[in-house]
């Protein structure tokens, strides 16, 4: 019996020529991954554990990208922690405000996770880099001080489901879309500690971006890892970008998946997530009449040149509503330039917009837009979780950004073809 | 005896053909303004007077700039309270995120004060208008409400101080560096509920940008009102922006002042402002070695393009030091745009900055910098106190931004000629 591309990657690191699912390895961690929240608990454990360095300098990511610039004293003590740590120990990749990016942008920019590599991260999300055909999950703060010190972790080898998208993507839908109808379909628990691969004709044609965001999204459906098998459309992505070796796995031909399941991309419309969950999936078309106060464009979901490029061209010459707050949130600092020469950021702003420096911001009721009691917001984020974003009793929406820019302009929930 | 120019500008809104000082009058107002910290008092307090309206839709201004676009749910919440307000009350001028900027960078660039005018608003930095040769000056949230209801204010006549400065300015000596030198002599009661007006040849010849940073910290001094009379420099800036009547008031042969200093500009450098006072002026040449964490550029007292300009300047083609972080924050969304056209954004980022969204941001503890315990930030700002941009254990230190700029490089207080 042949393995799948998560199985690959994990023997591969667990020194094992085959894992198993419900198999516990100790796997050796090529990138360790904490931010201004997670890694100041993280330091703290790691200095119990009695070792006078981490294991590789090169090989940990310290991001300051959730309340950084500091909002506040205890964002700035954070941040703090976390540079004194950076500096006494070398770390190479310690990036802090004006170098920083949203973490989940950044590294695969950066080029610091590459194909086959596997990668923790004190941050649900780390998830995203399965984008590049790498293993990623997310660990506890306590885990990710064990990793620093000695560059493993152990893992039960999660069992893999396989979601196979056929046919061609109608316009107007992408990454951010499939993940939402997955998980539309499976329920926010339906892939519990299971690997979710993400194959089959549209998925071959689906940009890095677009991977990135399906992957990103693997965890809100509870899944320990998303990932799409490397490619063409990876190579392309990687050469040039990641410097060490990297390898691409594919999942053998008899590999064994706990569920496959199918669907025709041609019938999928662009989605919006309803409060309180991901998973209240509706197409936008039958949304009905939901009016909005606040657009969010950004986050380790939807923060890429991809994303602002789409937002840009429904926004292109408009308005955003009168009632409206736009706030457009480039991913990193790179994704921010390159948008300025493309003329994207002065489209935010002629339409209204607010476009922020490089940060998670609202996305998790951080700062840059938090919204008041019985405020409504739509977002290209990844959680619309009871107060996420704010006030308890406020609501998110979740969505690509092609529906977010066309919302903006029509101040309530509507598809890109109706302000064409 | 003849009148100062404040004096002329309280008796034309008086009614009066003559006011002197200590006398109290009621004044017509043209333009009244809040924010989002003060405008949800001042409607509250509104509420209790009994008017259903407010006096003039079109001369009200209401500006959301401190901790929005909303860093927490209570400033989400006075946001909000703001919106309702503007939007029952048909409030024209109205600024929400997106249309928004600093307040005081935003009223003058949208041509909503002129030269003459009488303005009242509930930040203290108000005064800054005088730069235009309005007589413009920081309330209470109380007083804001009861002009929103009569369109009229209560005031006392303040005595007038003239501060002369004869001769030609230094390099990188700005406005800035001229109102610390008076902070510096005067102290910061000095010229406490005093009429400060700047005059001399080096006025005559400074940028509007420079006379707006004058007459911002005029406060900064106790003073009730900064003002330098409109002259030609003035017309070329509120020509074609201002839409509405504005008249040139310049102070008689025979004013009376209280007192008259003048100074030699040739002999002023530029300066910092060390803790935790705006008086605790030093030539930046006899600064000593102070180290930075933190530099700051922007502000209602220097986020302008000439701002913007001379700090790119500087930082061209530079790095910031790795122990810096470096913020830089637009005044406004036009300052912000021009700023990206010429180039200035780029060479922010390039240089590892951040560039902020328009907001006070940091200036007052808002967000967007907030220092932890121990940390110093040098900053284009205009006050210093003890905890201002953060932790009570924190420094402010306050410069212009060619010294901001510079000292990012170097990584502590510097002089842009020892970066050249």
């Amino acid at each position: 019996m042949g393995m799948t591309v998560t199985e690959k990657i994990l023997a591969a690191h667990a020194g094992k020529d085959k894992v198993v699912p419900g198999e516990l390895v100790n796997v050796k961690v090529d990138l360790a991954l904490g931010n201004d929240i997670t890694a100041p608990v993280a330091i703290k454990e790691f200095s119990k554990i009695g070792v006078d360095s981490v294991f590789d300098r090169e090989k940990i990511a310290l991001v300051l990208d959730h309340f950084i610039p500091a909002k506040d004293i205890a964002s700035a003590e954070q941040g703090k922690a976390v540079k004194n740590f950076a500096q006494k120990h070398g770390i190479v990749n310690f990036f802090d405000v004006g170098k920083m990016g949203i973490e989940h942008c950044l590294l695969p920019e950066q080029g610091l996770v590459g194909p086959g590599d596997l990668v923790i991260g004190a941050d649900s999300h780390t998830c995203t880099y399965g984008g590049l055909g790498a293993f990623s999950t997310g660990v506890g703060s306590t885990d990710l001080a064990a990793a620093m010190a000695l560059g493993e972790t152990w893992l039960k080898v999660p069992e893999s489901m396989l979601f196979v998208f056929e046919g061609e993507l109608r316009p107007w839908v992408g990454g951010k879309d499939l993940i939402l109808h997955i998980i539309g379909d499976i329920g926010v628990d339906g892939a519990l500690y299971k690997a979710m691969e993400f194959a089959g004709p549209a998925i071959e044609k689906l940009s890095m971006d677009g991977r990135l965001t399906m992957a990103n999204m693997a965890i809100e459906a509870g899944g320990k890892n998303g990932i799409v098998a490397p490619d063409e459309i990876t190579r392309a992505y990687v050469e040039g970008r990641v410097k060490k070796p990297y390898t691409f796995y594919k999942s053998d031909a008899d590999a064994v998946y706990s569920d496959i399941r199918r669907y025709d991309a041609s019938k999928i419309e662009p989605l919006v997530a309803f409060p309180h969950l991901p998973e209240n999936t509706r197409p936008v078309s039958q949304a009905g009449l939901v009016e909005l106060d606040q657009v969010v464009i950004g986050s380790c979901t939807n923060g890429r040149m991809e994303d602002l490029r789409l937002a840009a061209g429904v926004l292109k010459g408009k308005k955003v509503s009168d009632r409206i707050r736009l706030i457009v949130i480039p991913g990193t600092q790179q994704i921010y330039k390159q948008a300025m020469r493309e003329g994207l950021i002065e489209i935010f702003i002629d339409a209204g917009g607010a476009v922020s420096t490089p940060t998670c911001g609202p996305c998790l009721g951080g700062y840059m837009g938090i919204l008041a009691k019985g405020e409504r917001s739509l977002a290209t984020t990844n959680r619309n979780f009871v107060g996420r974003m704010g006030s308890p009793e406020s609501e998110v929406y979740l969505c690509n950004p092609a529906v977010a820019a066309a919302s903006a302009i029509l101040g309530r929930i509507a598809g890109p073809w109706e302000v064409e």
